[in-house]
């Protein structure tokens, strides 16, 4: 399944070229520095900054690189004597040069003069180009980021395997968070976000997982692994604590399964991601009016947005080096020139609960109440397969 | 073991009021905010700021306290409609208040009108006597602190256990760092630094966790959980792959073990820290010298710190709300009134190895280059005793 890739070098010069023939202006990029949990020394795991990363392939701390007609030029320092004692032995800095396809490397202390910062300050239409210039470049995914990609992939899966495998014998959705971030450990691949095991999937963005696993509950594992070159996967599956769904939670998750299926059918190059999404929603009324929680017309409940209170969010969202790729650049990313993200209450996925019409919903629909129809539209889908 | 401990709220009270008694101005301490991870979205995990958790005892996001007088004036903002889709329910203002014995509660809108911004512009002075007075507070644990660092301390052993038990069905350090941090995760605590994981303890705070498990090899692990209100423990433990030292390994382990054991002994209510230091030294130092691996008098290398060519740390650290306890506040909780930090090579625990004299080793020193002396010193010892 995986495609045979290019060495790291010549991926890297492609994509320094590629940027170079979109701006003709010097950029300089920085990797960034390990940010302080409770005190200096005591640092979160580094994270290299995305666009380093892709440019310059290795998550180095404490370097930066300068970009300037599909050349570069490296400024790392190299470790003091000391620093072996202490964290072990580390590459030179000709050694990284040679591994990233560098055209020049030099101490950081050398920085300002051969930079030549008085071109480095852009204006703010400049900045707005080159954030464009690289949207362009990272959009396109090359064939050395979906074998990441697909790494990160089948390492999420052996995770959710692991989970549910472990839960008959669990007792807390921990133990369950715990048995997945194992996986990924083991691996050498750390979490591209912080993970959501909960039997509350109802709450999309679950910060807690202290609660007893009972006979009944619907868990939902949001868990997804990186690379360590930095490169994402983010996976949600919801599966029955007691390995068997109920038959009202069968019908719930086999329509949020057929609306995931519904948008991989659909999904062909010249689509457009709007159509995708609704598509989703289409089948997500028209399932929700069988079942006698939504009432009126699928198409009309669509239209004004019903859908969106069982929905709240979009369909997907771009992945890449970021989880959420490129979302420190706004909606730059996301949105075509020209587009711009859409006022409405269920295309917006500004998840506005309070614009819900009481005449959209059934009784019945009260039953509903801790279902996790919210966010398991992701991807929700049996990985077993 | 754990002896019973009053109310939180009781507890925080008596911790403000006894700042009081040390300053005669107001104080404002700032919880922190979650830190962006690759994107402003995606965080780290929030780790609250130590001397907030310290007086108001909860991990608040986007909280304030005002200490004045012994009174805590409380400012956090309620969440939002929306964000209870998101994030679920969160308590009130006033459930928070409560539950910190808070005076008064406000939201963060209101702070500069009621803390009386002039009084918090602190000259240099007088920022030294607060931090002066938050380590004559924090210095001495109460029962509330010892209680939880003991929940720490147990979650940690149980980590250890499962690593040690782990290790003869594992391939790498990943798998063994994995099983450890799983055991934690589970618990519902976090790892209160970053872990190591290595058969390379000769690096003391080795990064890396990627190599295999050969027999033959030690493995260090340095892995220690922090309860959820931010209580630190700190366990460092060594053990052979196969399940069997080595003679040799067995020699070095067992004077590290000695060492261990004799500050133990020696620790007792008026002894100085730095005598428990000299007192590891000299275990060692005639240790290695009957090892054949120091030449000498034991004494004399300790005076001249040959020993800190193997042990080139502190025997130890400040450990509580920080796992290194108020390091943020530099020096002033390590060393007492008009005492600072010592210029020695052995003493002043700054590693700088490039003191050592070619005297001091005798030629079988050179066998041990790869062995794990480094480090093991702080707690290496078998855990189950």
């Amino acid at each position: 399944m995986q495609t045979s890739t290019p060495p790291l070098t010549k991926v890297l010069r492609q994509r320094r070229q590629q940027l170079a023939q979109s701006i003709d202006f010097p950029v300089l990029l920085s990797s960034g520095q390990p940010k302080a949990r409770n005190f200096p020394a005591n640092t979160y795991p580094f994270r290299a900054d995305s666009h380093f990363l892709y440019f310059a392939g290795l998550p180095l701390q404490d370097a930066a690189v300068y970009l300037e007609g599909g050349k570069l030029t490296l400024f790392v320092d190299e470790a003091s004597p000391e620093s072996a004692l202490w964290h072990g032995p580390t590459p030179t800095r000709d050694a990284i040069a040679q591994e990233i396809g560098a055209d020049s490397a030099y101490p950081l202390s050398e920085l300002l003069d051969r930079t030549k910062p008085e071109q480095l300050e852009q204006s703010v239409a400049e900045n707005v180009r080159l954030a464009e210039a690289i949207v362009q470049v990272r959009l396109v995914h090359d064939d050395w980021a979906i074998a990441q990609m697909r790494q990160a992939a089948a390492v999420s899966v052996a995770a959710h395997k692991a989970g549910m495998a472990a839960t008959a014998a669990a007792k807390t959705e921990a133990d369950i968070r715990a048995v997945m971030e194992q996986v990924i450990m083991a691996r050498q691949m750390t979490c591209a976000y912080n993970s959501i095991v909960t039997t509350h999937g109802e709450v999309l963005h679950n910060p807690h997982y202290h609660h007893p696993l009972q006979a009944g509950d619907l868990l939902l594992a949001d868990v997804g692994a990186e690379t360590s070159s930095g490169w994402a996967s983010d996976i949600t599956r919801t599966w029955p604590v007691s390995g068997r769904f109920s038959p009202t939670q069968r019908d719930i998750y086999d329509l949020v399964l057929a609306a995931h299926d519904a948008c991989i059918e659909q999904a062909q190059p010249g689509v457009e991601y709007r159509d995708l999404h609704l598509a989703a929603c289409r089948v997500m009324a028209e399932g929700l009016v069988d079942l006698g929680i939504l009432q009126g017309q699928p198409e009309s409940l669509v239209e004004q947005d019903a859908h969106a209170l069982f929905f709240p969010h979009g369909v997907g969202h771009l992945i890449g080096l970021d989880v959420h790729d490129m979302e420190d650049l706004g909606d730059l990313a996301g949105y075509a020139a020209g587009r711009k993200r859409s006022d409405r209450f269920g295309l917006g996925f500004c998840g506005l609960i309070a614009h819900y019409k009481p005449e959209w919903l059934s009784p019945l629909s009260q039953v509903f109440t801790r279902f996790p129809v919210f966010c398991t539209i992701r991807s929700d889908r049996p990985s077993h397969s």
